[in-house]
Order: C-alpha cells, then structure tokens, then sequence
C-alpha cells in the first residue's frame, strides 16, 4: 500500500517554481466557481504520519488559496458540550456548507488509530469502526460532498531524519512533540494499522491518495494537483448538470392489501373519568423517571410522526406537562432555514441534540425525508432509499452515546381526520387554520400510508423502535405514548 | 420596593378557574400572531428568591402556550467552550429568533447577585455589573426585543413556610436543595442585594415586574396577564407600523475640511526588497508571538476595514500566512443569512468568537452598522448611531475575556482606487470582476469619508484602538500591519 510513495519521488526546484504559479491561479479559479455555484462543499480530511508535512500542506494551501474561504479544523479533545453527545457530533458541525472548502485534522480516524495502536481496543472494534466510517462518507458523498482523503507517509527511518531535523533547527524545533517521538516508536505499530484502515475504508467513492511525504515539493504539488483536477471534475459535471450518482434498489411489492396502518384498530375505547387517572398516574412516573440519578447520564429523544390533525401537538404537551421546562426542548421541523439547506438533510437535526440530563422532542422529524419527500418527489428515490439505512445510522449512534430514542406514529382514520378538519375549521383560532396543503395530502392518503410502512419496515429497530399509535381516540392515544414512554425509559435505566 | 409583593395577595379558587380558560386562548392567539408576524422576539427573564414559584410558573407557561415555540434556558455552571469566551456569550447562544418566546432562568443577573450575596465582589463591582447589563438590556430593546423581567417575591418567613412545606410533601421534597436553605439563611442579605440591583436595573425600557410568590394561583395570573398584555400591546403596535423608538444625538458639525483621512499620507514609500525582509521579519515575529505560551491564555480578533480594492484581502494573506491554519478562522462578512436575520445585528458575530489560542480575522464587521449600512440607509440614524456605544461595548467584553483586539482601517486614494479597478477588470480571473456596485460605492466617496472619521472618533478607544493605514503603497500597508499587529500582540502577552 506505502511501496509507491516509499519510492522517493523528488520535485525539482525549477519544476517547482515553474509549476506553481498557473496551479495557484487554476486552484483560486476553481474555488471561485466553487462559490459561485454553491452547489456542493468540499471536504479534505489530513491524515498520516508525523513530520509528513500535513500542517505545512494545509497552509500552503491556504497560501495559494483564497484562505477566506478554507475552513480549518483541528480537533484535540472534545469540549464538554462535545462529550456529552455522539463521537461525530464535532464532525457534523465542522462541516462546511455548500460553496466552501473544509480542511479536516484529526477527524473521524484519529480516535479509531489512537485506541488501536495504543492497544484500547481489539481488531474487532476496528472493524466496527471501520464500518460506521464507510458508512458516514457514503452519506456524505451521497448528499455531494466532494470528499478528499489524503494519507501523508513517511518510511519508519524518513520520519526519524524527519523529526531529527526538525528538531536541529529552532525555527521548527517547537514542531517536534514528546507525543512525536512516542509515536515515532510504535511506527510499525502505526503503519500495520493504518495500512488495514486504508484499505477498508479506500471506497471507490472516497479513496484513500497516499501522499509521500519526503520531499515538500513534490508532495506539494501532488496534494495542490489532486485538489485541483477533484474540484474542476466537479464543477464542469456540475455545470453539465450532475448530481450524485444514485442506485435504487426496489422496495418489496405489494402483494396483497394488508398493511400495519390498515391492520390497526384505530377506534379505542376510553372515556375522559378513566383518561384522567392515567393521564395523572403516568405522568407522574414520567417526572420521577426524567429525575431519577440514573437519567443524568441519559438523554431522551422523541420522535414524532403522523398525519395532520392526529393528535401530535396534544400529545407533547401531555408529555412536557410532566416535565420541568428547564430540561426539555420541544423542535418543530418545518421548511429548513437557509443554512440547513447547505448542508446534508441529517444536519439540521444534529445541531438539536439534546446535552445529558435533557429531553428533545421533535415535532416532524428527519423521517420526513422518508414520507413528505418522498411523496412529494422533494427528493429522489434513490435519496430517500438510502435514507433508511443513514436513519438507523443515525439512531444508532444517538444511543451508543446513551440517549433513549423513543418514535411514535400517531394514525388516524379518513374519516376522524375529515371531522377534525372541519372542527379546525369551524374554531376561530386561527393557528388552527387548515391550509389547501392539508386538504391536497389527504388525497395522497394511500401513497403516505405506502411510505409509513416502508418506513416502520425499515426503521423500527430493536433499539428505537416504532410504536403505532392508534388515534382516533385522543386520550387513548395520549396514554398509550405517554405509557410507552414510561416503559422504554424504565427499561433503559435499569 | 417589595412592599407590594408582601401585602399576602390571594386569588381565590372560583375566580381563578374562571380567569385561565380566557387567558389561556388569548395567549395562545397572541402567541401565534408573534410566530405569524415574525417581527420582534420575546425574552422573559425568570429570577427571585427560591421557593417563589419560578419553575412552576414557567411549567404553567409551557402549558398555556404552545411549548413549541418558547425556549427555556436555565444556565448552570458554563461549558468548556463558553468558559472560554465573554460572559455574555452563553446568554447570546440563547436569544430566541424573531417570532419566538425564550424564558431565561439564571440568566445575567444571577452571576452578579451570586457574587455579591457570598462577598464575591464589592459594591462597585456590582454597579459596573449594573452599568453592563443596562446597556446591554437597553440593546435588546432597541433591537425590537421585548423584554419582559419578572422578579419572583417572598418574605423572608414566607420562604421559610414554602421551604418547609415543599419539603414535607414527598412529591416536592426533591425540589428543595441544600443550597436553597443557605440561600435562605442569606434572605437579608439576598434582598438587600437584590433591592439594589433591582432599583438600578428597572428602566423606562425594561422596568423590573415584582411577582408576590406566596399564593400560587396569584401570581399565575399575574404572570400571565402580564406577559398577555405586552404580548398584545406589541403585537398591535407593529401592526401599526411601530419600529423601536429611536432618539439620535446629532454628531459634531463638520466645520472645516480637515478630517482623519484626508490628513493622511497615503502614498508611502517601500521597494520590493525592504518589503521582503520586513515582511519575513514581521512574518517571524508574528509565529513566534501566536506560539508563546502566554497565549495560549488569548484569543486574537482582527478587523480589517477599507474601501472596495484597498488590499484587505492581500494583507490578511500576509497574516496568515504566519499561522497555522489549525489556529486561524477568517470569517468574510456579506449579507446576513436569514437566521442572523432573525436576530439583533451584533449575534452575526458573536457566534464567531475564537476560543482560547485561536484567532478569528473578520473581513469586514460589526463596523458594517456605522459604514455602509449609515451610508445606503439599510439601518435608521438612531441604529447606527447607538451603534458606536454598542461596539464599543461588545469590545470591551471580547478584551475582558482575555481577547486581543486590533482594527485596520486601509485607506486608498480615489486615483489609486480607480487604477486598481481598471486593473481587476483587465485581469481574466473573474474573482476580481468589479461589480456596479463598486463603482456606485465611489460616487459616495465622500459620505464614505465622513463615516469613517465619526467610526474613528467613536471607536477608537485605548484597548482596541483603530490603525489607519496608508495603503496606495501595499508593500508598506502590509507591512504596517504586520508590525501594528505584533506590537499589540507583544503589549498584551506583556
């Protein structure tokens, strides 16, 4: 994997200097019309060897480039607001949005590498973590990121002559780390490591370009050219009309008509004297649950979903009477804000991710990606196919950081939904004005309910599973959730 | 100033039951036309002594309204990234957008009342608190926020009584920390403290509302018939076209021609090669300051200010690249996206301060309110004329916080402006396209002028002084900077 860039590739001097300038103004040509699109962002992790010159890369580049438009990040350790949600949240909001390039140190594979050469954790967890990389960067690539992934290498004997001289100069001296050395040593460690990592995560969508790091100007070049001809191949398909290359596989037919919306019972019986003392009996075990020790190192999130007018707004509300107002937030998902629109769709529910101890309710939430987009063709179908597996990506990683994801969907029938409208109607509160739009989803009912089971099929996890919630009666509905939510937090919290 | 809220106000049972239903409707309404309206946020700022009812009337809030739009903040110990950055940053991160309701529980007065109850700070320490928060209050409300502080009352044996009975009920007992009853054995001290701060703070603007906490069903109403009227009183007003009232102190009459700018000598001499070694030596000295351990305990916050073509851009490349690109963000200031939109003008910035060890290069400004938005009219004269005091303001917090500030005003004359235009039109890279909008912008040469003397006169202040730099000579400009910029760093590492 490292042969060719142990070859010892040199640059001239005269080469050099006669190469640089046209690369400079293709490089500031090409960033501009990166901006001027706004179509897609630019992502370059920097990763490899000490003393291979990634930090004098990354400046050079900033030097050729026009640096107002490079957004660079380093990560050390995790701030505290960091450390209290999923490993990639820091990465998620490093991103850059559509139009700019982000230059990324010490990413999503600094941690994996650390915890294996340092012996933390076993191949296996590698390979699990080299899984949910892979997975991650097919999003990003899906949702047209442009991703570049330099590696910087240095032979175990060049990075020693390496760091020694950097050493011997005091100009560069402060360069060289006790944590240089420490590595230095567990070189072969490091490489046997590095070189399984690459090969498992070298997509044919996001490959690995090994970068010799030996000779500045050669590997200057090199890193200047690659980042040149990845942008101009962009920008030109962009131009000609490219988006994201997109496979669809088909979703299972329908054979016959029973589905898990149309197998509810949606009528419940439950009158308002026996609603009453549920409704106090389980919020009341909701507050001791969200104020219990344990919750502390929890979070909770929840989801949800359903057709207009079937009882979602009612529901948080039964929730967050149970609740102090201090510790939850209630987000409601309508048209993203322009900067949401920059970024990949998961974004905008990322940046809500609820610290430990709090409570995040989304009203709509990232599955509309699954329903409305799909059913109104905002996306395409491969998008939202592959929405699926991101979700439960998604999920995953909110619970591996302990949060507690309880969904529900709240389903109702034709007809109650038909009344509730013309109640809606009737009131003069206008906030409960019914708009066209409603009236037009209605008539889309059997596409909606083709894509919520999909959805229930494809998402309902062991971890986050769904629970449908039949709503034609409010209370029952509003107990039901209410009861659910008791249960899953009890079960998560020993 | 209490007396009131001591009187033992009561309402009773029929007359409460009979009061919410109305209130509640009329508050949902009203709280809709907000989110319809989009026009101006609301901040309720919840603070009193412990046991008055802050939680639950907040609680109840949350259940009159709809808790999708009101954000509840309650702030306890900072995070490692607000540690880092002004005081007021984490009060800032929480300004609801316009259309919505943020209810602030701990919020800037708690520190100052903490500090002076546990004979923390002094006396005078807690009037320049006082001085600080007015202004910044008085901000807010300029900006259309409205502001609406409920002090929440008990008499020293009322809080004693509530105490006590909260801690008898099992339900509640959890409520009742060690700390409140420390607190409580403070009550003398807490009111006097609060008594003084509450006089000091209670503006024309922003007056203190005293909620008497002892029977529950009292202050709910009150609560909420207060929040209802101003909700309603606003609401109505911008209907009607209200904008912030607004009073502009008229600035000096200019009354001879001499003026800052046109007293500068803006072609200075510098060759190519006393630029070459200046510029490693400046370069030199720059690196080795941003490296010095002293500052890692900084941050470093550039302002670069100039006309259109006055070199910004090629002196903050000169800066750069004496950085790492790991330390450094720049941050280009255009239009505002719509959530910045959604905001007061200075939040656009506030959210790019650096940490501890970074530095932020903002191209263009906050100073944006005094120069083109005063020039083109985007903002009233009593905006931009607040503007001076508000800026100087926000500096002084960034300089408190440990930041270094420093601002670059580049001055060019009209003949070389005009050369360099007609250069960047020639040149076939269409990043230096010259648009309409440049050219208009020389025809307000002198309103330009005008504002960028009265910005000098009102903002160059002893720790964030302006430098004007003749810059018709951009070796010599870029080295002045450089130099101004090392200077400054060396004064404040000491």
């Amino acid at each position: 994997m490292f042969e060719s860039a142990e070859l010892g590739h040199k640059t001239e001097k005269a080469e050099y200097e006669a190469a640089v300038p046209p690369l400079r103004a293709q490089l500031l040509d090409a960033q501009f019309d990166l901006l001027d699109l706004k179509q897609f962002a630019v992502v370059v992790l920097i990763n490899g060897v000490d003393g291979a010159g990634k930090g004098e890369t990354v400046n050079l580049l900033n030097e050729w480039m026009d640096p107002r438009h490079i957004e660079t990040w380093a990560f050390d350790a995790p701030s505290s607001e960091e450390a209290e949600r999923p490993f990639m949240w820091r990465f998620w909001r490093a991103l850059p949005p559509k139009g700019k390039i982000g230059v990324l140190f010490g990413n999503w594979y600094s941690e994996p590498i650390h915890a294996r050469v340092n012996k933390i954790s076993k191949r296996a967890e590698l390979d699990q973590q080299v899984d949910a990389i892979n997975r991650f960067e097919a999003m990003l690539v899906h949702e047209g990121v442009l991703l570049i992934k330099l590696w910087f290498h240095l032979s175990k004997e060049g990075q020693k002559a390496r760091l020694k001289a950097l050493e011997k100069n005091p100009n560069t001296r402060w360069r060289v780390t006790e944590r240089d050395w420490r590595y230095a040593k567990l070189y072969d460690r490091y490489r046997e490591t590095a070189e399984h990592l690459l090969r498992h995560t070298s997509t044919g969508d996001a490959p690995w370009l090994i970068v010799d790091g030996s000779d500045e100007r050669f590997r200057s070049l090199l890193v200047g050219r690659t980042l040149l001809d990845a942008l101009r191949k962009r920008i030109d398909a962009v131009q000609k009309g490219w988006t994201p290359r997109q496979t669809a596989a088909p979703l299972p037919p329908v054979v016959d008509n029973r589905n898990l919306l149309n197998s509810l019972v949606l009528k419940q019986d439950m009158g308002k004297k026996e609603y009453g003392e549920l409704l106090e009996k389980y919020q009341g075990r909701l507050a001791l649950l969200r104020r219990s020790d344990a919750f502390r190192k929890h979070s909770l999130i929840l989801v949800f979903e359903g057709a207009d007018a079937a009882g979602k707004g009612g529901a948080i509300r039964r929730i967050t009477a149970a609740l102090d107002a201090r510790v939850f937030r209630i987000v409601p998902i309508a048209a993203p804000t322009e900067e949401e629109r920059a970024q990949p769709y998961l974004w905008r529910f990322w940046r809500h991710l609820p610290g430990q101890g709090k409570v995040t309710i989304f009203d709509r939430s990232w599955y509309g990606r699954v329903l409305v987009e799909r059913v109104e063709g905002y996306c395409s179908e491969a998008d939202w196919m592959r929405a699926y597996a991101e979700i439960n990506d998604f999920e995953d990683q909110l619970i591996d950081a302990g949060a507690v994801v309880v969904k529900f969907w709240l389903a109702i029938s034709a007809d109650e939904q038909l009344a509730r409208f013309k109640e809606r109607e009737a009131e003069p509160h206008k906030r409960f004005k019914i708009t066209a739009e409603d009236w037009r989803n209605r008539e889309k009912a059997d596409q909606y309910a083709q894509a919520v089971c999909d959805m229930v099929d494809r998402t309902s996890t062991e971890n986050a599973p769904w629970t449908l919630v039949e709503a034609d009666n409010k209370y029952y509905a509003r107990i039901k959730i209410l009861r659910t939510l008791c249960e899953r937090l009890e079960e998560a919290l020993g």
